[in-house]
C-alpha cells in the first residue's frame, strides 16, 4: 500500500488498532500526544541541527540517512494520527479548510517568493 | 471532502500546490521543515499546557476551543507533507513499516496496558 | 561550585570556552542555536511522556531518573547560555524585565492560584 | 543587576517568588514545565523560521528583533530555572559535570572545527 491507495481514514484506522491491542488509549490523551508529537519533531530536527538550511536536502542521496529521516516523520504521522482519532478530528477537512485561510491571508501574487 | 474519501496522495498533492503556486519551495528544505512541524506541534501543546493529562480530552466538548486545536493540528500535518513532498518519502509505507519495527518491539500481550 | 556561588556570566564564560576549544562557534548561530534548545527541552519532556503531570514530581525519589533529568536540564542551559552568548543577550537583565512586563499582566491579587 | 553581578541562585529565588505570589507551584510539576520550556523554545526557533542559518546573526542589528528575542530568551530561562526549582537540581553543579562528560567525549583536538 502506498500514498496513491490510501485514504486517510485507512491510515487512521491502522494506528486505532495499534494502540487499541495494547490498550493504550488510557496513555493517549491530547496532552500526552501533542507532546509526543513535539518529541518526535524533534528528533526529526536532531537530523539536521548542525546542517545549513540549503545543504539539508543532501539527505536524499543518502539511502541510511534517508530511512532514519523517514522513521522519524512516520512517528510524527503515528502522533498526529493519534492525536485526530483521540478528538475525532477530521484531517481532510481541518487541512482544507486551514489552506483556504492562508490561502486568504497569503495571496498567491503578493506574496510570491516571499513569506512576508 | 473527508478522510474517507481523500487518498494521502491527494491531501500531498494540494499541499504542493499550495506551495507551488507562491513559489516557496525554496523555503521548504527539510531543516526548515523539521523546524516548522515542531513548532506547530509547540503551539498544540500550547492549548494543554497547564491542563493535566486526564482532562485534557475535555477540550472535546468545547467547540471554539476544538476549533483552534483543529487547525493547529492541520499545521502540524500541512508541514508533515510538505516535508514528506520535499523528500519523497511514501508516508504510509513509512508508517506501516515502523508499525510493524514497534509491533516487534512492543508484542501486544507483554505490553498490554504498559509502555514499559 | 554551586548555584549560590556563580554569577550567570561565569556560567556563559565557561560555555564559550568549551565552544571555542573546539572551534564550534561556526556552527552556534542562532537558528541553530534555538533548535538546539528545543531539541534538548523535548528529551527533558520524554522522560514525562506518559506520566500524568500530578505524578510527574515522584522522579525526586527515584536517584537514577533524577540524574537523568539533571543532565537533560544542563543541555537546555547549556545551549541557552550558548544562544545568550552568540547575541550578547543579558540573561539577568532579560529576565528581570520579561518578570516586570508579566507581573504587571498578572497581577498576583487577580491572577492568585490560577493562570487565565 | 547584570549577568557579572548575579549568581544563579538569585534568578532562582526572584523566579520561585513570582510563582509563589501567584501560588502557581500547582501549576509547575516537571511535566508542565519540560513542556513549556518546549514551547518557549518553539516563539524562539519561530524568528529564524525560514531564515537561512549562516544569516539568523542579522538579527544583531535589528534592534526591535533582537529585543523580541531576548523576550524570549528569558522565557525559556524562566521555565528552566523553574523546572530546577521544582527539582532542587543544582545548575552549576549538573552543567558542570555535562560539561566534563561531553569534554570526554569530544576531545578538542579530533573535534576541532568539527561535530560528528
Amino acid at each position: 500500500m502506498t500514498d496513491h491507495d490510501t485514504t486517510v481514514a485507512e491510515l487512521r484506522k491502522r494506528m486505532a488498532a495499534f494502540v487499541q491491542e495494547r490498550d493504550w488509549e488510557q496513555f493517549h490523551d491530547p496532552k500526552n500526544l501533542a507532546a509526543s508529537i513535539a518529541i518526535e519533531a524533534a528528533e526529526l530536527m536532531e537530523h539536521f541541527q548542525w546542517v545549513p538550511s540549503e545543504r539539508s536536502g543532501a539527505v536524499r542521496d543518502d539511502p541510511v540517512a534517508l530511512g532514519e529521516v523517514a522513521e522519524e516523520l512516520a512517528d510524527v504521522f503515528a502522533y498526529a494520527l493519534s492525536f485526530a482519532n483521540a478528538l475525532d478530528i477530521d484531517v481532510t477537512g481541518a487541512l482544507f479548510a486551514k489552506l483556504e485561510k492562508n490561502a486568504a491571508k497569503y495571496p498567491a501574487d503578493s506574496y510570491y517568493g516571499r513569506y512576508e
